[in-house]
């Protein structure tokens, strides 16, 4: 039925003591950013928790991993000091442990409302790759710009695809997304035109983000690679189709995605996620045996993505897919990316890529569900092809277990006209 | 016939006073890194300088930006202070100014042997991106994958094409770059192999360093552009090209260029180079009117490849090419970078794209130089189709002014075997 906190946690929370997501914040305007962890309403401050000695296990006892702006120092300890602060926090916020419970200036020094807390970039993201993993998904995309014969490249199968995506837009979800510019082409051979993207989507993803990394021509094996893995988060992929489909060939997307991704702020560890596990898709062609895993994981992750149209009060529907839908794992993902030397660093994510689920209703972007703006989704009293000012984007996703979720509260965006 | 510096400056020397390009070192191991310029055959310690008070321009006056372990700092703060930092070293450093001149202690200190300065990277690289700007090379790799008709795609003449890099890999002149492997394709449908890289190659590259960035949402005017540029690197964006084939549709390279990008230690700035400045190529069709620009510079910069084979003694010249050569210039590469609202921030990198000039002694990688392989170069009494184990790849590059060279030195790296 769930663990018991002193903190409340309310029922539908995404926030338990079984979840313990890691943040970043700030309490007021002026202060210096730090780490948190979220607890029902309320974010508990690991500065002040640190500051007070309450982290006493043999490898956090005398770090200063949580007196700092960001988590990367933390993500760089690895899964030892990941699992040693998750102990020390599930012990300290339990209902039966008087430590804090009982302190009451030191509550109300390390408990934040979470309406107060402002959410920032939890982690410094030296590099961003995205992936191209659900099966659906690039089925679907090929389709629409191949046909069905040609849907999905014979390299899709033997390898998960991904390209280099832009660290410096990359926000915190609730940061507005101004509508990007550039140049489009009609059909045929006119000329290109430029202007505001009128084929403006989101991609619903998730991103895991790298724990410690690897030296320079070290390959991560891929049955090693889990333990280089702290988390996972919610990720629009913004994606400006118009552009993207005019630049593309050959090297790839590039302004049709830099204009802005945004993140959910809170990390959910794969040890909170660990009862959600299960098996992933079998993999037929068997992948060449670097990237053969003992055990191939998903993870059973709900995903909703609701939209909120320009001046309307309600949100809608119009996506529901799961994690568990992923050909590629994220592990198979993170030793690829590996296997040629590259290195990773501490904070660097991995996107998923788009996940679409094989029915129509849980693809994961308007190019699919609309199918490349052919059959406008409804939202209420009025359609879109593609996204339009004033509409927020709004993602959740959460893990149902027995009496309690492990959640990633939301990932959202909204929209602003192109700047002139 | 050039400044007289009381520094020995050698006539063929790549860094005279009228030169005095920017990078970062470690006068000994153990010694935290700072920031320098080169002349002659010395580095001269700008964070020594920067103490002595003899920074004493309104801007650089009060500034820490000489005490920091890379120019970032220096970077943002813009052409004006790049201007009053070259005329204090241009003065300090002259025949005339007895400061440094008569100053044996001060001498001592600040200026090192160049070859006892270990060079570092000398600048946090937040993004890196690769452009495809030379027409050649696009037309010869286009030639060689699809054939003469499509050589290039329509969309090449009317953007810059780029995809984004990984930042991590990126490493300094001199560091042994390690084999990759990966996966690759022979051709039908036979199914992929797996191993270290038959096709490994060098690109001729030089890179624009970013200074001062702009805010997400907010493009740089194709004639602000330059301002933004603080100077040029020679790079060395190392490809394996079987990699790349399998990987690189639809997502473009990824783990075919992630393994290592080798950049040369100096940064010479666009101040330097003015003098050197020419006409970019007439573009036809005429450029959208974002990417028209009132005057289109290339710059007369001589660019080299030497390869010193395994095994051997000397060092063959297998390419000559020019920076002139480039189709889109580098303020219309970073115009075009942010006309979506993509940030760039100080430090990020704009590649140029493999430099390759009209004729086939010009072409910047092995794979134009051999045609996919096909006709090996000589290399004296051995020869190459693409990189071997133990070849040392040396770019040279420099600017012939009226008695004197601004030079970039050299940015080299080694083959080492893949690991096992
Ligand atoms: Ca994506
Ligand atoms: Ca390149
Ligand atoms: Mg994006
Ligand atoms: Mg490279
Ligand atoms: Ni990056």
């Amino acid at each position: 039925m769930g663990l018991k906190s002193f903190v409340e946690v309310p029922a539908d929370s995404h926030f338990p003591l079984e979840n313990l997501p890691y943040g970043v914040f700030k309490p007021e305007p002026h202060s210096p950013p730090r780490p948190a962890v979220a607890v029902g309403n309320h974010v508990l401050d690991l500065s002040v928790i640190a500051s007070a000695g309450l982290f006493d296990g043999p490898i956090l006892k005398n770090s200063d991993c949580f007196n700092q702006p960001n988590l990367n120092k933390f993500l760089e300890l690895g899964r030892p000091a990941w699992k040693e602060a998750r102990a020390t926090l599930q012990k300290l916020l339990s209902a039966t442990k008087p430590t804090l419970r009982d302190s009451a200036s030191l509550r109300s020094k390390a408990l934040v409302p979470m309406d107060k807390a402002q959410m920032l970039l939890p982690i410094v993201i030296g590099d961003y790759s995205d992936f191209f993993s659900s099966m659906h998904h690039a089925k679907n995309c090929g389709t629409i710009f191949r046909g069905p014969e040609n849907a999905i490249n014979p390299n899709w199968f033997q390898l998960p695809i991904a390209y280099h995506g832009r660290a410096s837009s990359i926000v915190i979800s609730g940061t507005d997304i101004i509508r990007p510019r550039g140049q489009a082409h009609p059909t045929g051979n006119s000329p290109p035109y430029f202007g505001p993207s009128r084929r403006l989507d989101f991609e619903l993803e998730m991103a895991a983000v790298v724990g410690p990394g690897n030296e320079l021509g070290k390959p991560i094996d891929v049955n090693d690679a889990a333990d280089h893995i702290f988390g996972l988060v919610l990720m629009n992929d913004w994606s400006a189709r118009d552009i993207q489909a005019w630049e593309y060939v050959p090297l790839g997307p590039f302004l049709g995605k830099s204009f802005g991704t945004t993140v959910s702020p809170w990390i959910v560890t794969l040890d909170a996620l660990e009862p959600f596990s299960c098996d992933a898709p079998i993999q037929n062609p068997p992948p060449l045996p670097y990237l053969a895993e003992k055990t191939s994981k998903n993870y059973d992750i709900s995903l909703e993505v609701l939209i909120k149209p320009a001046g309307q009060e309600d949100s809608f529907v119009i996506t529901r897919s799961n994690f568990k839908h992923l050909y590629w794992t994220i592990t198979q993902q993170l030793a690829h990316h590996t296997i040629n030397g590259c290195n990773l660093r501490s904070g660097d994510i991995l996107g998923t890529g788009t996940i679409s689920g094989p029915e129509p209703e849980s693809f994961g972007c308007l190019l699919e569900l609309t199918w490349n703006g052919q059959n406008p989704v409804s939202l209420g009293a009025t359609t879109r092809r593609f996204l339009e000012d004033g509409d927020e984007v709004v993602f959740t996703g959460f893990c149902k277990g027995d009496g309690y979720n492990v959640g990633f509260g939301t990932c959202s965006g909204k929209i602003l006209p192109a700047s002139t």
